[in-house]
């Protein structure tokens, strides 16, 4: 287990570009910490996000990986995702959310009233209160711990924002990045240079606002290396699922990108000929939205591994990364 | 509980225009009968749908309610929805899907491969059976029923193919319209003319391909009415949960549609002001895709029932049609 | 020359469904009127939309055209439109323009206000006037008419308001519809059920608030039949262009809908090749948007005639037409 | 008069990171040349782009502007525009284009043929000649010489591949980009760090194949800085036109962009109220695509400066720029 810390300095607000925070090996196991979106500076109701912060979604990283280059594949196993506060915090944002004109989607309207909203977070009872701002009203929800950004430096010498979802990952803000979630992603330079943050506590699918319940996390990750082995798009493999991720707008192309991509890789994983493979994915394939509010809109497609042989992508490396993160330390 | 058969010549092809198959009161449980996609022409993986078929989608109904009219709310709860058939089927058509050229998503490509799959539908066991053409891999899957087309007859004099999904229901394809849900949809004019079709023994979160496993349903409605409350997009409750239905192109507008529509339910239902209901669904909502091949696409937003006090909409009629349509006959 | 009176009550407000206002045959030449788009009853800044219309965009017809079969087009000649007041009239009308939340783009804004600006129309000086509501700013405008509306009864026995534009025509809102230009429309039902409406003294390319110089028309159009020949899109041709028009959302299948009906038109009209044809239009092609506010969006793509030869569509009905209207009665 | 070369080795592929080829002040003319979109390794129709290029879309420069901070707006009057060579080339390429499967609009079609096509350029008679490749025709079009590219840094630390329009400019495609207009951008880092490329002889509007008529150009340009003035979106400025340019997905909301650009834009030089500029450009505005391919889609809206009093934009800088240019050397 390496432990790295993240002090607040190190925080990065692109992907591609910056030095490495660390530099590590394929089998390494490392431990670290992520701030939330804020950057920890939304700490009650009255820190309105536009006036106490200058940038969003900081990451932690990025980290180099020892033989990644163009052409290979990162596995990443998430073993923790662990709330690092009893707290977290949402927020209307102006100009952003998908009930609201923004920079893209531009309207003659003024923007929603910016409003901060402090949740409660117990790790023990696994629960996430909410506080109605006009009213008493509370709500407990189930805690259900997540990363929103996770990616690696994007290919063509691109340096991307860490809110932008794209091949290269990005603010994806998928649920199933859950603990226990090992994630691919294609490799574009070599080391990589992956990074994650963006904590959520938790949140609902599509993240109509924009905002999740976000707070800093404590994360355990074991660091996978497939060679030669290009992966197109964001994936992800849990006990039951595959899941390929697609990012792009209108969100009916983040549909397709998911859907095309969990197709040819069924059909690659199965040897089901592609055609009989996108009729198996039509009838047997799950969908939801991620965020519906970025500069482009994410969806996956998943399918239940153990519906039919050969569904265990990249030579099981999953496995073994979970052995890795597991080992007594 | 009253029988209605539907003779192949009742079929319909659009929502509007048709005199209604009967004439129904608000209490009335109803058990009657839905074609496949394909009028039941296609049965075997020769019957390619282009040649066999003139239409598509031919739903049963329009039923004619007493005491419906504008401006009110027409519940059915669907308490049986039964495969008739043992055997079900599914295609690609030409120019239809997700991840093809079609008449709105015009390329240069010439069309995919038209190609039928059929299923075996075992009820007893709960399964359907896919069998790959191009291998002779099979895999099981859970049967799941559901009805794919619900809808009344449109507002402002318009008449709309039931492949078409908008405002007033059609071609919905949510797969939560399973046995046991209520759907509440608007009264556009005297006597609703709702009607229903196009089962499915089950159908993957999107019908990527287009086509689900489409078979003959036996099917069991109770009927409400709501006097003097609109709804303007179709709903769903289940015994778990709400759910707003929206269509519309591109799917960031249908998913716009369903969480606005989600929203402002919650926040009528339960007081919550509706900044706090935005900011409650956006950590607490559910989100999948419908369909999206159609004229328009769908998606649903979801929010558990039992979150928060006040979510047992229109004075609990679900309740009052359950117990009406469980009546010993 | 055949004169029509389309008195208020026969306006109609959807394509499909309405018996025949007249009989007309090919060859005829006939002179009619247009109400605008809010019926007439929009006069002065003071009367809002909302407040004193029920019905928007009513049409004159339908005309059955004697002999006109599914699989035939129809061509109208339209040799003057003409405004018949020395006013029109234009709004913001909520829920409805590019620039705000509507029905399909749902927000949770509230709507923008509603006004309305009363233009002077001086066909004499071609000048169109606006005045602005806050402030004593006049612009002249040059007076530009043309038919906001053409259509046909749908296919597949729908029928669709009469704000909707698809494949059978309907609000295009395209300024080209000017008076020498020849409309081709693909009929669906016997007799073509043509209609047509919405006169603008002027509008900008997108009609970006949803509503331009609405006024009162006279219309002159000359009747023609293409036996045996589908037309799959709305078609115009004018001196020199060519133009294919198509409708969808999002814009971009607008806009894949009209550059690929017009890449397969110049390659069966010239008998260039397909891809040839499409790298032809892709440097010789025109293409505007005609409103990105209705149900489905609206773009043209267009090409010169005179760059090669063969671009004389439809055995030059159009000459005919023009030289039948240009006839001394 | 400063002369820069622009050597192949200097070329550069995104915006963004790179060190400046030159540094220039407010007032400097410089004349440079830009290679094709090719790189110019396309000199035949047998030269595959997929074969022989490694990169796309090179661009000359980035230029250090002194003095220019974030805040300000970047002038770029292009006094010339002129073709470098006597011929120019055009592609299919595979999965770029509107009517083909792409990266983002992925379908289950493999990509349509990729096929090149070779103009000849002559500059004296102003023509630009086709030649298809499956028959012996030959079209003469107008040369009309612009350039596809312009941009500068991108805010946020991003670095985007000169493919992407944004926010920043870069690969607009917007054909009013000839020879006498002005540009007008955002400056997002000290230096602004401009560069330019992506010559056309000509192209049609959308660019609906992806690839213009690419060729290399000779560069006239003058350059001119307006302190602390912010541009959100690119501008032009010609003789008769201002126009506001957009890049998103899906293209409703490159309209959106324009359109609320050049609203607020006019309402702001003349003082309309605004919607009362809303009205104005509802009725007056012009519209048009760029380019309907790139990973953002690009639309222009724009108005005539001599309608109203005031549209004389950044304090006329644009007129101190042609005469700079156009001074004896």
């Amino acid at each position: 287990m390496i432990l790295i810390e993240a002090p607040e300095e190190s925080l990065r607000y692109t992907f591609g570009q910056h030095p490495p925070l660390a530099v590590l090996h394929p089998g390494d196991v490392v431990r670290t910490s992520t701030e939330d979106c804020f950057g920890g500076a939304v700490r009650s109701v009255e820190d309105l996000p536009s006036r106490v912060c200058d940038w969003f979604n900081p990451v932690t990283g990025p980290f180099f990986v020892e033989g990644a280059e163009p052409g290979d594949t990162l596995a990443l196993h998430f073993a923790e995702i662990n709330p690092a506060r009893d707290w977290g915090m949402s927020a209307t944002f102006p100009h952003f959310g998908a009930l609201t004109t923004t920079h893209a989607t531009a309207m003659l309207h003024p923007p929603l009233e910016e409003r901060v909203w402090r949740y409660d977070i117990d790790t023990t009872a696994g629960i996430v209160r909410y506080h109605a701002r006009r009213s008493a009203v509370t709500v407990d929800l189930p805690l259900d711990p997540m990363l929103g950004t996770v990616g690696v430096a994007p290919a063509a010498g691109e340096v991307r924002a860490t809110i932008v979802p794209d091949a290269h990952g990005g603010n994806l803000d998928v649920p199933e990045l859950r603990p226990g979630t090992t994630v691919y992603l294609g490799v574009n330079v070599p080391g990589a240079l992956f990074a994650f943050g963006d904590g959520h506590a938790r949140q609902g699918q599509g993240e109509v606002c924009g905002v999740a319940v976000e707070t800093a996390m404590n994360v355990t990750v074991a660091i996978g290396l497939i060679k030669d082995t290009p992966t197109p798009w964001p994936r992800f493999e849990t006990d039951k699922r595959l899941l390929s991720i697609g990012s792009a707008r209108p969100l009916e192309d983040a549909y397709r990108i998911s859907q095309h991509d969990l197709i040819t890789w069924v059909s690659n994983l199965s040897g089901l000929e592609l055609l009989d493979a996108y009729q198996l994915v039509s009838q047997a394939g799950q969908s939801a939205p991620g965020n519906v509010c970025d500069p482009n809109y994410t969806m996956h497609a998943a399918i239940i591994k153990n519906l039919l042989p050969g569904l265990t992508p990249y030579g099981g490396i999953r496995q073994r990364l979970r052995a890795l993160a597991a080992e007594p330390r």
